[in-house]
């Protein structure tokens, strides 16, 4: 059992309102929240007693969109339009890509998440089995979605990713997905609602990231996006959509009407010149947030503190309002949005019962200081130098910028450059 | 004197080009760059040399526009448009300032700038006496930017501390300045050109910050601000003007013909909704720019990673175009470009005889790996975390997470909080 004391607790319970306590962890749960009696003191006995010296204890983030391998392209084709970016950089990188490269390519990920108080990632990228691996070892939460496109072949495959990665360990599940509508035939599309169907289970997608995107969709079936799933039932169990850039009015009805979380990912949209995902009026709407990094090779950083600040400094410029989207919104949508639109409803919390992922945020830092609201200050001039402590299923992976993640992380630096060199070569 | 060995040197002497050899430091200055000969070696005594290990040596970066003392209004009233803001909370609030407020609260801006790899500010406010006490306890370095407004009976103020700060101190020194158009009136302009004639110095304010800004003094003089200015002789020398987000075609052509710099704020644009600067023009139209976080009331940090990334995300997105405003334009104005618009020109590069006003990235974290551009890494993914050493003038001020300032920060947060707590009272 580890016991947090004498800090300050953002269960996000209630909005961001912060309480006084303790906070104690058994096993991979949350085991007491709250102000023990002497008698519950005396009566327990603690593996380690960490004094957060008025340190701010909260849910960790959750990242609920991202390609974590895809660490190996940060900075490799920076300054270029999406569509150019993808087909002539990124597809070309990733065809070169071995399972062997998958599973180091990914610790780097981990690495970078867990500085930057991410617990649990939902992942889309080939190769499962390694990055599983890569997870595993590491001690990391992850939600695999599917990442099928091309043709109507590969929902078989799909079917059988949900087989065997549900169930395989307790810090893994899979989820129905597919890459996107531009890279998916109108058959495996179908056969998407089908698997919907079988599952009574939610799909997850790229959807609407560019303009682009969402022409082309309506010249080809006279519908966007978001209306040609629906159509094909892939949305009748709800489900996340990621980007969210170009949704119509109609498009925002649907999310609504379906449950859908809106995953919105800032960084990479400003970064590859996509757009501005109507944040405010999700909200107004009242369809759920989620925030995601994206992958590395378009954000280039995996920084739930970047993002967050984007999230809400890109709604307030778009709508020339700084009112808009206030810091508590976009903190519920980091934390407990996140975890639910991943479906992991038992890690979204500080709440005895729930999994012990959570973080610590230094206060002791310039940054953070005066406390006028510790809510803002951690949305608007937080960064990774504040995440003191992460903790994923009760385990201490990352503590006073040290990790512990059963590797040394320049064995992982060093073979992520052989990687993109022989690649390059 | 201190030697910097088995580094990466990013000099900013020719673009983003990164050359291998040592830096050493002798006093304030930088006293040898490249690589030493044996003989060099053996006659040199050091007081202590640091192994770099592959990481970087650059330049530090240099906050262009600031108001330090703002620390205390961090988080206290977000979500405001900027003129309600400034009228309703924030000129409120600085009216109950007292000289040793300023002194504490300049003191944790210092703090915060160090961890961000600043070395130097440009700052505008009261109380510049406190200020530059505060400065010069800490080691760091700052230009003092007059901050006058109201009547012409102010000038005479400006006047005597342009005599009073200028050559009080190595780490100090005063330019030309009055807060902004619309808080001056006719009388005090004209007496800002008459002291630009005087001097024949640089002038420096906000300048089309705000659409209304510019609206109303184009109403009141039939000109936009900068047209004012440059009608009154106030930019016969130059200067540099903060924000710069409602420019026109004609402004520009002033700017280009004036030499001035565009300091650019987009992490306070974006919070207040001001806003997107025309970087991109301005870039073409030749003319310099430097980035500066604005004051921790409306930004809410001073972390110039994170307006390096905004300078350029931002100009993608308005302009729809991922290849716009590429990392290396970022990069020299966040360093080069700020030394120059503050009249540092000793403090830009690395290179012999010059300040020893630099920064030690750290390479060995994950968002640094792998090292496809060191430069687009520090541009699109680094953090406050990568700030491995911050050295002004020659002395380590921040290394590894500590802080070396005369002072223990926890009095500073502690000071701080008592400040804001006994104002609210």
């Amino acid at each position: 059992m580890i016991r947090f004391k004498n800090g300050r607790i953002l269960p996000m319970t209630n909005g961001c309102e912060i309480t006084e306590g303790e906070v104690w962890t058994n096993g991979s749960k949350i085991s007491f929240v709250g102000k023990p009696t002497e008698e519950q003191l005396k009566n327990t006995k603690f593996d380690r007693v960490i004094d957060l010296d008025g340190d701010v204890i909260m849910p960790s983030f959750k990242n609920a969109h991202t390609h974590s391998a895809m660490t190996f392209l940060r900075s490799y084709a920076d300054d270029l339009p999406l569509q150019n970016w993808l087909y002539t950089k990124v597809f070309p990188m990733e065809a070169k890509l071995t399972g062997d490269h998958i599973y180091w390519l990914s610790k780097l990920a981990i690495l970078e998440y867990l500085s930057s108080g991410v617990t649990a990632c939902f992942d889309m990228y080939f190769n499962p089995e390694d990055y599983v691996h890569a997870n595993t070892e590491c001690g990391f939460r992850t939600v695999l979605c599917g990442s099928v496109s091309g043709g109507a072949e590969n929902i078989e495959r799909l079917d059988s990713c949900m087989k065997q990665f549900n169930g395989i360990h307790p810090l893994i599940s899979y989820r129905l997905g597919f890459h996107a509508e531009y890279t998916a035939s109108r058959e495996l599309l179908e056969g998407m609602g089908e698997l919907v169907k079988k599952y009574k289970a939610p799909v997850s997608t790229h959807n609407s990231e560019t303009a682009k995107e969402v022409r082309e969709c309506v010249e080809k079936y006279g519908k966007t996006p978001t209306e040609l799933f629906d159509s094909l039932g892939i949305l009748d169990y709800g489900g996340s959509s990621f980007h969210c850039v170009h949704l119509s009015e109609n498009d925002m009805d649907i999310f609504a009407k379906r449950g859908m979380y809106a995953v919105t990912c800032p960084g990479s949209n400003s970064k590859l010149a996509s757009g501005i995902a109507p944040i405010c009026k999700l909200l107004e709407k009242g369809i759920p947030l989620a925030i995601g990094t994206d992958g590395p090779a378009s954000n280039n950083c995996l920084d739930m503190f970047r993002e967050m600040f984007l999230v809400t400094a890109l709604q307030k410029l778009s709508l020339n309002d700084a009112a808009a989207c206030p810091a508590g919104e976009v903190l519920k949508a980091a934390t407990v949005g996140g975890a639910h639109a991943m479906g992991l409803d038992d890690c979204d919390v500080i709440a005895e019962g729930k999994q012990a992922d959570l973080i610590v945020i230094d206060l002791k830092q310039p940054n953070m200081q005066p406390l006028n609201s510790i809510a803002n200050n951690i949305v608007y001039s937080g960064s990774k130098t504040n995440i003191r402590l992460t903790m994923c299923a009760g385990s201490i992976l990352y503590e006073n910028h040290c990790f512990s993640v059963g590797e040394d992380p320049k064995r992982i630096y060093a073979r992520a450059n052989e990687i993109i060199s022989s690649m390059r070569d």
